[in-house]
C-alpha cells in the first residue's frame, strides 16, 4: 500500500464524508496512536461516518484500494489497545458520531442504540426522561461506549452484567455493503425483534462479537427495571488463602439465584490502587511494593486480603431473605455489611463532618471509593476507577483530564476465566503472584463471579510508561503471565491487540473455521484484519 | 442419484458400521418415513453410528457419492417433522446409539452429553446417583432427546427453560470430517470449557442450532441445583379476553425476577385435549366443536378460558415472599393456588378415596394432569402430554405404545413469538381463531412466557390422519395460519420440515448469509440439505 493509494482513497472519503470527518493531520494521527500498552499502532487516517450509507461508501473505497479499515465505537478500550488497530496503516472508522438512542421501550425494558452512545449519555437519557430502567455499566467511565464493551463481551456489575447475554438484535454492515439484521430483525415487520434473541434459523449475533466479520451499527440491549429495593453488600477476609473459602461460600448463592448480581472480589492492592498512587516516597523509588508496606497500607485502610462487593435487587421481602442467607453462608468467614441509600447518605454526612473537623483521613477516600462501587451496582457510570490505571505513573495531572491516555498511563490487562471453585482461584493466584514479583510489579487482581459457574480474573499490570526499562519489564511480565495461564488452562475471556496471534497456540480447528467464515463474509479481508484472527491467511 | 450409487454407498457404510447399523429394508424405511404431518419424507437408508469416527466415515462416503445425509438425535420431533429429513432420498443418521452421559459435575452443576441421551435417562441417572441437580425437560416424553430439543431451540418449564441459553460447549463434526470444539473447548486443557459459554473470539455455538452446518456430537448443558423450597402455582381466568390482563400482570413479575420459571398459559381446549379425546359421540361426528359444548366441557372440568401454571424455586423465605407478590399482582383477576409436595400428596390421597367410592369423575383426570405439570416444573419427564396429540384421532390403542406415530396421530405445530404484552396476545388470538374455525378445527393454544420479554404461542392443529379430507383441510389451515402470523409480524421460533422454504418471504440478506456460511462449512451441501436453508442455491 503506497502513500499515493492512501491519498486517492482519502480524497474519495473526503468527497463523501466532508473534510472535517477525514483526519490525517499529525496531531490526529498521534492522538489515535496513543495506547496504555507499551506499543500502540499508527493509523493511515481516521474516518468519522455519520450513517450506514457513509460506512457503505467507506467500505467501497477501502475495497477498491485494498486499504484495511478498523472500526471503533469510542476507543476507550484501555488496557487492551485503546483506539488502536491491530496493525499499522489501517484507516480507523471512529463511529462516535453515530450516537443515537434509536428507541427505548419502557414497557418491555429495552433500548436500541448506535455505537457512539456513551455510558453517561444513556444514563442521563433514562434519568431525564424519568424512565425507571437501569442499564449495566462498567468501570470504564462516562465516555466509554455501551456498544463497544458489549461487542468485546465485557461485563459490569448488576444482574445484567454479562453484556452480550442482554442484547437482542443487531444491524451489521458487511464488507460488501449489505446490511444484515439478526434475530427476527430481517423480517421488516417482526414484532419481537428486540425481545427474543434467537430469531429463527442459526443464531448469528455471536459471530459479530470479538471478531472482524462486519461493522455492527445498531444493537438492542435489555435494561433492568428499577428494583423496589436495593442493597449493596460488602465484606473482607484477612488472608490471601481465604479466597478459597470465599469462592466456595459464594458459589451456592450464585447457583441458587440468591445473589443475581455479579460479585467482584478485589485483592488489597487493587483496592488501594483505586484511591492512591504507588507510595514512591515511602519506598525511595524502589519496586515492587515491600510486603511490610503492603500490609501496613492494608491495615491503615482497614481492607482485607480480599474485598468483596455485590448487590441484591428485588422486593423488600426478597432482599431481606437474601440478606439473611448471605450472612449465614459467610458467618464463619466474615461479617457481611449491607448498605442502602439511607445508610449511604448518613455515612456521607458523617464523612462531611469528619472532613469539617479535619479528622477525615482514609475514611473519606474509602467512602468515595465505596460510593462509586455502590453506584456502579445501580448502573451509574463513574470516573472513579481511572485512578487505578495510574498506580505506577509518576507525573500525573488529572485536573485537566482523567483519561488514562491523557495521563500517559501504563496499563495492560489480562483476564483469564476460571471455573467457580476455591481451588481454581487459589491455584491461579499462586501461579501469577510470583511472576508479577519476578518483574517487580504488584499483582493487582480482581476475581469476578461473572456467571453462576465461572469467574473472570482481571490482572492489571500497571507500569510507569515514562520508564523504558519498566515498560520492557511490563511486556516480559505480560508475556510470561499469558503463557502461564494458557498452560494452566485458564484461557482469557478477552485480549489486547498485542496478543491476537498468541491465540492459535494449543488450539485446533476453531481458528481455521473462524478464518474460513472471515473469508466468506469479508472476501478481501478489509475489516479489522487480524482482530481475533490469529490464523489470517493473507498477511 | 441412481439406485446403483446408493447401493455402492450402502456397502461402504455396512463395511464400517456393520450390517445391523445400516437399515434399508422396507419396514425400516417405512418406520422412518412416518410423520404426524400430512406428508413425511422417505429416506434412502438409516445409518446408526456409534462414534465420531463412524460419523466421519459416513460423511466421507456421502461426499464421495454425493448423497445427502440427515442427522437426528432421537427423532421425536413430533408436529415438526418427527424423524424425517426435509427432502426425500436422504440417508438418515440416527444418533441414538451415541447416548453416553460423558460427564456430570455435581459441584459446578453441568453435564456433558451425547445426542442419544433421553430425558428419562438423564433424569434416572441423576436420581440413581443421588445428584441433587434437576434438568429442564419438555413435555415431549421420556424417550425424547435432551440434545435434539436444545439444538432445535426448544423450551421447557423451569428457570432453565430456554434450553440453548443453558448450554456451554459443543463438539461438532464438520462435513469434511474435522472436529470443531466451541467455547474454550478447542484448547485441550481449558478448565472453564463447560462453564463459560462465550470462549474467546466469535461465539460459534449459535451457528449449529436450527441449521445444517455440522453434526453436533457433544453438548455441555447446565443443570439446576435442587431448590430448598419448591412451589408450583396455578390459576385460571374466565374469559378469552382476559389473556390481556393476565399477560400484563405477569410481565412485571417476570421482568423483576419474582417468577424465574417459564409460565405456561393454556386455553381451555388445550387443557381439555390433554386428558380427553374429541367428543365425537356428543357432536354426532361433526366438527369443529360447537361453542356450547366447549363451554360445557370447560365448566365440567372447572377450567378457565386460560389456565396458567408456573413455579417458584428458592429458599423458604424467597418462595414465601414471591407467593405474596404473585397473589397481590393477580388479586383482581384470579385466586392463585400454590401447591407443594405435601399438598399434592394429600390431594392424591383424596383422589384415591374418591375413586374408591366411585365418585372420582373429572377430578382424578385433572389431578393426573396437574401432577404431570407439577412434575415437569421439577424436571421430571412424563408421557402425559402425548394425549394432546390424539385429540382428533379416531382409532387409538395407546395400550401398546403412547408414541403419537404408533397411533397415527395427526399433529402440526406452529409457534409464533410475541412481545410480552397483553395487546399482542389478544391480537394473535383474534387473528388465528377464525382461521381454525374456517377449516373446522379447534384452536388448541398455549402461550408461554419463555423469557422476561417474549412469549411463544404454540398452536396445535390436531387432525384425523385417517380422513383425507380433514388432512387436506389441516394443510390449508396450517398454510393460512403461517401466512397470517408472518403478515402480522409474529415470526415462529421454530418450524416444521414442510415450511423451510416459506422462511425466505419478507426477509432480506439474512438467508443469503446463512447460505454463504453453509457453502463455507459444507461445500458439497451434504448435511441436512434444506434444513433452515430456504435459499439453498444447489437444488
Amino acid at each position: 500500500m503506497t502513500e499515493e493509494i492512501v491519498k486517492l482513497a482519502i480524497s474519495e472519503w473526503e468527497a463523501v464524508l466532508g473534510q472535517k470527518n477525514v483526519l490525517y493531520d499529525d496531531a490526529s494521527i498521534n492522538r489515535y496512536s496513543r495506547s496504555t500498552l507499551p506499543q500502540g499502532t499508527t493509523p493511515a487516517a481516521i474516518l468519522r461516518p455519520g450513517s450506514v450509507e457513509d460506512i457503505q461508501s467507506i467500505l467501497k473505497t477501502a475495497t477498491k484500494y485494498s486499504i484495511n479499515i478498523y472500526p471503533i465505537s469510542r476507543g476507550k478500550n484501555w488496557g487492551y489497545g485503546d483506539a488502536c488497530a491491530v496493525g499499522d496503516g489501517q484507516a480507523i472508522i471512529d463511529l462516535g458520531r453515530m450516537n443515537r438512542i434509536v428507541e427505548i421501550d419502557p414497557v418491555l425494558a429495552y433500548a436500541v442504540i448506535e455505537p457512539g452512545v456513551t455510558q453517561l449519555q444513556l444514563h442521563k437519557y433514562l434519568k431525564e426522561n424519568k424512565i425507571p430502567l437501569w442499564f449495566d455499566c462498567t468501570g470504564a467511565g462516562p465516555e466509554a461506549s455501551v456498544f463497544g464493551n458489549t461487542l468485546e463481551r465485557g461485563f459490569g456489575h448488576t444482574p445484567y452484567g454479562d453484556h452480550l447475554l442482554n442484547t437482542c438484535g443487531m444491524e451489521v454492515v458487511l464488507s460488501d455493503g449489505r446490511v444484515l439484521k439478526t434475530g427476527f430483525g430481517h423480517y421488516s415487520n417482526a414484532k419481537a425483534a428486540n425481545v427474543f434473541r434467537w430469531g429463527i434459523g442459526p443464531y448469528l449475533d455471536g459471530l459479530f462479537t470479538q471478531s472482524n466479520f462486519g461493522i455492527v451499527t445498531k444493537l438492542g440491549i435489555w435494561l433492568m427495571p428499577e428494583p423496589r429495593c436495593f442493597n449493596a453488600f460488602f465484606f473482607s477476609v484477612p488472608e490471601e488463602k481465604d479466597i478459597f473459602s470465599v469462592v466456595e461460600a459464594l458459589r451456592p448463592l450464585r447457583l441458587q439465584g440468591t445473589v443475581r448480581s455479579l460479585v467482584h472480589i478485589a485483592n488489597d492492592l487493587r483496592v488501594i490502587s483505586s484511591f492512591q498512587h504507588y507510595p514512591w516516597e515511602l519506598t525511595n523509588g524502589a519496586t515492587p511494593l515491600p510486603e511490610e508496606l503492603r500490609k501496613k497500607l492494608r491495615r491503615r485502610g482497614n481492607f482485607g486480603a480480599w474485598n468483596v462487593t455485590g448487590a441484591l435487587y428485588g422486593s423488600k421481602g426478597q432482599v431481606a431473605s437474601a440478606r439473611n442467607e448471605i450472612s449465614n453462608a459467610l458467618r464463619s468467614l466474615a461479617k457481611v455489611k449491607f448498605i442502602n441509600d439511607t445508610k449511604l447518605t448518613i455515612a456521607k454526612k458523617i464523612g462531611d463532618f469528619c472532613q469539617f473537623l479535619g479528622i477525615a483521613g482514609e475514611f473519606v477516600g474509602m467512602l468515595r471509593s465505596l460510593e462509586s462501587v455502590y453506584n456502579l451496582l445501580k448502573g451509574v457510570p463513574t470516573e472513579a476507577f481511572f485512578h487505578g490505571t495510574l498506580w505506577r505513573t509518576k507525573e500525573i495531572n488529572t485536573t485537566v483530564s482523567s483519561d488514562p491516555l491523557d495521563n500517559n498511563a501504563g496499563l495492560m490487562w489480562l483476564s483469564p476465566v476460571l471455573p467457580m471453585t476455591g481451588a481454581a482461584a487459589l491455584e491461579l493466584n499462586d501461579i501469577v503472584t510470583p511472576i508479577f514479583k519476578e518483574y517487580d510489579f504488584e499483582p493487582l487482581i480482581t476475581i469476578t463471579l461473572i456467571t453462576e459457574r465461572a469467574m473472570a480474573c482481571v490482572m492489571t499490570i500497571s507500569y510507569n510508561r515514562q520508564d523504558p526499562i519498566e515498560t520492557e519489564k511490563a511486556t516480559l511480565c505480560y508475556d510470561k503471565l499469558f503463557d502461564a495461564i494458557m498452560k494452566a488452562g485458564y484461557i482469557p475471556y478477552r485480549i489486547g491487540i498485542q496478543s491476537m496471534n498468541k491465540l492459535a497456540k494449543g488450539s485446533s480447528v476453531f481458528w481455521d473455521v473462524v478464518d474460513e467464515i472471515k473469508r466468506t463474509l469479508d472476501q478481501h479481508q478489509i475489516i479489522a484484519k487480524g482482530r481475533y484472527q490469529p490464523k489470517s491467511r493473507r498477511h
